[in-house]
Order: structure tokens, then sequence, then C-alpha cells
């Protein structure tokens, strides 16, 4: 049996599950919030047990030194090196990477690089790597990339129709995200299916506060819906999906805003929020929307958006045998899931509205007549990238 | 029998039919270009014949004098008052226009008013507008907005995912484009069909220099794919269509381009001409198509950009009953119509490939069999001018 951890580093936070492989039980999890302000939060979770300590954590080594110590503590390892793997969600993998990889010199300056594609994320995920490298030096690391997934995804469909030289120039195209999510959902999909996922054409609704759709042809990622970042797509919590960019400055110019301002409002102020204008969590709106117009209006354009996509890909598919919802909404919204399941009833979805209620992680939640398999399927990203730790240590 | 003008002003050139109504028959047509610069020309088509004249044309009112005079000189017209009516398309009709409208003052000054929205035509088209006025005091004026018929989109299509407050302050929100073009062939279609327009769901695709998708439904526009501007929607000539705006202001900042610079490559730099290196017209990459690898590319992410939104407006009807082409490219490219409809198969669409060969204007191009008819439509939008003009003038 082997520890393996798998980790997402964020600028101020960290989340890690220790999972025991091949068995794939989670032995521990948890995460560390505030780093580098006063008052860091860590938790950790472990055999019913819940323990949160609050003191001062200066960075993400003092984060990470923690989480060792306390899984020491708690008996939960013996030996740091008992962990013989972690693995790294990495956001950005641009075309250097088209699956998880070995973190060597190479690929952590590679990761570095891919900044300017993600400034939030990949500085603080490589911070991440370091550390762990220090800490734990003999275990096996390795980089999962949300966007790996999408490097199957053909010509047509990721260039954007804007002067070729700026592909060749800045790496402008689409990279999608959620990969490890739509790969995992789109795997175990196929499995409820009884089914080979190369025989099937599949679209992953991947519903959360970030959203995106993803359609699934020959067992790989055809098309997604984030773009060349994650702003692009359908509608989400407090981002904007597709919006005429003349739109944006038309905004942008007479609300007086840089162009920094103007992407933190495309970002964070708009989606669900926006629209809503009293929240960006669905449960909220889902709450008030008998009674609050506005509220039932971002709901309905959430759904269209959903919606939108579906058509979208079937076309570029050329048909369509299952959808699987995961995320957030897409696991939790029953209400939502059936209100996409019922606009998408002209091709031969029937929705089980018992099945749809239970709440089971996994299931088939269309009727037994219907023309395409309707799923929710519960993601497992951390699952996933201890799985690819695991297959890459056997080489 | 009444002559009734239809009439394009733009900033530098204005385009005209002389049309006998009700008979609708086109009594002259032609065009002034280089308005307001040296060597300007005037163009004049009648009865077969061809007038050609250059000369320097200072303003509107110097080109609509010429044309008149022109029109009375070639025995067209003895009397400027033979031309009861004055049909004039104006690009921006915001959300005070949702059909033609006989021009009165509060009219010319809402038109003036949505230059905003259309700050290259709106100005334009009013001076148009003016001259007419002056020049022929008893005509009735109408304005045809290019907008109008998009007015009756559901609100969760036209609305942003972005604060809504943007909507209520500057009417940010899609208005879609090529109005006049798509209610001319969705009524043409119903009538090749023999059915009544609002029993169809329906898609047009104006797919010219300009293209545009809207989806037709219960006889009216339920949505469309270009947005608050003409940039959104599918490929175009040199326009990009949809792109992540987050991508936008990367390629600004690494190119350090104003927003107006950045507006101008997104508008004339990008789309099939951006992608091909070589040209924005279609004909010329399909002429070297089997040579030119970005050619057949722009080509490819053309194709595949109509596909989509075939697929999206499908699935927001929820099924579809006929497509019509039109347009340039959509009325003479009979190789792309032929691989769009073969992408749309799984429909249950088939071709009539000896059908889609001919040039006739208006005619099925899909077969016996097909589930979804398929039809090529010559647009006609100064006869749909013309006959607005019409039918206000009865009122």
């Amino acid at each position: 049996m082997a520890k393996i951890m798998a980790v997402n580093a964020g600028s101020s936070s960290l989340k890690f599950q220790l999972i025991e492989m091949p068995a794939e039980t989670v032995i521990a999890k948890g995460q560390v919030e505030r780093i580098g302000l006063n008052d860091s939060i860590f938790t950790l979770k472990f055999n019913g047990e819940k323990v949160e300590l609050t003191q001062d954590i200066n960075d993400h080594a003092g984060a990470i030194n923690l989480l060792l110590s306390q899984l020491q503590e708690h008996g939960i390892i013996e030996q740091f090196n008992e962990i013989v793997g972690v693995g790294h969600r990495v956001v950005a993998g641009g075309e250097w990477f088209n699956k998880s990889h070995i973190i060597d010199e190479d690929a952590l300056n590679k990761i570095e690089r891919l900044a300017s594609y993600a400034p939030l994320h990949n500085p603080a995920n490589a911070m991440g790597i370091r550390v762990f490298q220090e800490l734990l030096p003999d275990a096996v690391a390795v980089a999962v990339f949300d966007t790996a997934f999408h490097q199957t995804l053909p010509r047509e469909h990721y260039l954007y129709a804007l002067p070729y030289e700026y592909y060749t120039k800045y790496g402008a195209r689409k990279y999608g995200a959620h990969g490890t999510s739509h790969r995992y959902v789109a795997h175990r999909g196929a499995e409820v299916m009884g089914r080979d996922l190369k025989d099937l054409k599949m679209i992953t609704l991947h519903l959360g506060a970030g959203a995106s759709v993803t359609a699934i042809k020959d067992g790989v990622s055809f098309d997604t819906s984030m773009g060349f970042t994650p702003l692009a797509g359908v509608m989400m919590a407090t981002r904007t999906g597709d919006v005429d960019p003349s739109l944006v400055y038309y905004i942008q110019e007479r609300e007086g805003l840089t162009n920094e301002q103007m992407l933190n409002v495309l970002n964070k102020k708009s989606g669900l929020l926006g629209i809503s204008t009293i929240s960006s969590d669905m449960r909220d709106l889902e709450e008030v929307e008998e009674t609050n117009e506005h509220a039932a209006l971002a709901i309905e354009m959430f759904i269209n958006r959903v919606v939108r996509y579906v058509g979208e890909y079937t076309a570029e598919m050329g048909g369509l045998d299952a959808i699987v919802f995961t995320a957030g909404i897409g696991e939790n919204g029953a209400e939502i899931r059936e209100k996409i399941m019922e606009r998408l009833a002209y091709m031969g979805i029937t929705i089980n509205l018992e099945e749809n209620k239970k709440r089971d992680d996994e299931m088939i939640i269309s009727g037994a007549d219907s023309k395409v398999t309707v799923m929710k399927i519960a993601t497992d990203e951390e699952l996933m990238i201890a799985r690819d730790v695991q297959e890459l240590m056997k080489k």
C-alpha cells in the first residue's frame, strides 16, 4: 500500500488529501487558509475526527511543515517518507503538457514560465511543488494540469479567428480548464453505463462556482467551453461567460475603468451575482426565485447557457449518447438538472424524476426510454490526481 | 403604381434602389462612392444600361442631388415628387424601435442619439434622412432598422451575464443585426415551403462578409448570433466572432495597442483574413484550399462556427424544421453549404447535391427525405425596405 498526497496550492491557501493507493481510501484531508495573513486556519479531517488550529502561518513552507507534523502527531503517518508520491494540481499547462507529468527541473521551469496564462495560480502551484520537494525529497512529484485533458481539441476548435500570428507569438488559443474533473466523470460515466468511453459521444457538465462544458468524442476532449482563460463559456457564479468584446470596451470606457478593473468586473461581479444582484450562490437564488425576479432571471439565464452548449457540442460531435452532471450545482441542484433536461426533451431525453431527487454519488437520472443517458457523477479530482501519481510511479 | 426609394447611406457612400410598388420591380439602382473625397464615383443601372460618372462630390446633399437629377435626365422619373416614399436603412434602433417607423423629428432625434451604439453608421444614416427630407419634402420617409427584427428576443437570450445595472445604465444587451435580411428570407423560406412561418422552428444563416445566424420561432426572432455589436457570433470575413475577452486584453497589452486599435484588429484584421493570412474573401480561399493549409483551416473554422450555432439554436428552440442560407457565401457557396449540411446529417438532414449546385435564387437543397428542409434564398433587403414603406404609407 502506498500513501499519496493530492495537493492544490493557491496563493493564500492549500488543500490536500492523503489517499491510500491502490485502495483509493482517503486517510486524511483538509486545508490551510489565510496563508501569509494573521490567524491562518489549519483544518484536518481523519477517521471521523476534525482538528482545527488557528495560528499565524507566514508562507507555504510553514503551512506544509504544519500539515506534515500534524499528520505525524495524529498518527496518520509515522514517518514523512511514508508519503511516496505527491500530485500537484497545476492550473495552466499550455501546449507543453498534454497529460500529467513527473516534475523535474525542466517541468517546474515550464510551470513557472506559464504564469502569464494563470498569474494567480501557477506561481502558487510552483511554490507548493518546491516546498514539498524540500520536505519530501524522496517522494515522486507529479503535476496534474487543469488544461492537459483538452490538448486533444482539433485545431479548428481551439483556435480563435484572430490574426494567426497571435497564436504563434502568444499561444493565443483555447486551453480550457477543469480537465481533471471532466476526465474523471467521463470515465466514471462510461463505467456506470457499462460502455467503453471511446464509443460514446458524451457531454460533461461541470457546474460549480466555475462552470464548463466539455464534448468528449473517441474517448478524448473534443471541445470545451472555457477559453484562453476560465472567463469564457457558460455563465458562472461571478463570471460572465461569453460576451461581445466590443461591449466590454464600451462599458469600460463609460465606467472609466482600467483593463484590470474591467477584468475584475467580468470575473468577480458578473454571472449569477451580476444578474441577481443578491448572491453568487445558486442555492440562495433558488430559495427566493418565486418572489425575486432577478434571481429567477439569473437561474433562467444559467439554464439557457448550459442548454446552448449542449446543443453546440451535439452538433459538433454529430450526435449525443450521454450527459454527465457534476460539481456543486451539477451534483446537488436537482431542480436545475431537471430544468436543463426538460429543455432537451426534443432530443429524446426523458427524466426519471424519482432518481433525480436522490442524493447518491453516481446514478443514471434519465428515464429507461431516454435516447441519451443522463447521469449525475460526483467528481473527485484528488482521486484522479492520486491515480495519475501512481500510474507515473510505475514507469 | 408608386415609386419608392430604398436608401443605405454610409459615411462616404450611398446605395439606392428605386422600386415600383406594388409590382416590386426595380426600375433603377446604383451607388455613390467616395463622398467627400476627390473623384467620387456615381453609378446608375437601369433598363440594361449603366451610367458611371466620376466627379468631386462634397457631401451627401451633393450625392443625393446628383442622384435625383440623373434619374430625371435619363427619364426614369419626370418629377422628383413621383418618388412618394423613401425607406432608409438604419443600423442601430436600440430598444426604441421594434419595427420600421415613419420618420418624424422625434424618431430622427432617437436615431441620432443611438449613434453611440453604431458610431460609424447612425450619423450617416441620419444625414441621408435629412437630405432626402429637404429634397423630397412630400415623400413619406421611413426608417428600417437592422436591429428591429431581433427586439422579440426573450430577456434571457438578449442579456449578458454582466452586472445588471449596465443594462439599465448603458443598454448593454444583445441587439443583433441583419434583421431586415433575416426577416425577408425567413418569410420567403416559409412561402417556398408552403407553410406558415409561425408554425416553423427555423434557422436563417446570413453568411456574407458580415455573417449572422438567427433562430426564428413562432414567426419572430428568438435568438441571434451578433451581439451588442456586429463583432460577436460566427467568424466573418475580417471579424473574429466570439472570443474570450480576457484574451483580447492579453493580446492588447502584449501588442501595446489602445482599445480602439485592438477593436480595429478584431473587426478588420481577423476572421477569414486573420487565419488564412491571404484574403477575407471566401472565394479566394476556396481556390487555394487544396494547397494552402491556412486557407483550408480558415474554411474549416468558418464551417465549424456555423455548425456550432445551428446546434445551439436547435437546442434553444427545442427542435428544427428549416434552415435558410442567404447572402454572398450562403447564396453562392455551394461547397460551403454542402459541408455545413454534411455535419448536420445527425439531425436527419440530407442533401440534394444536384439542386445544391444550381444557381436559382430560391430553392430547396435538402433531399426529399430530409427531416429538416434546407433552402437557399437570395436576400433582398431593399425590397423589404420598399415593402415596409408601402405598408406604413397605407396607415
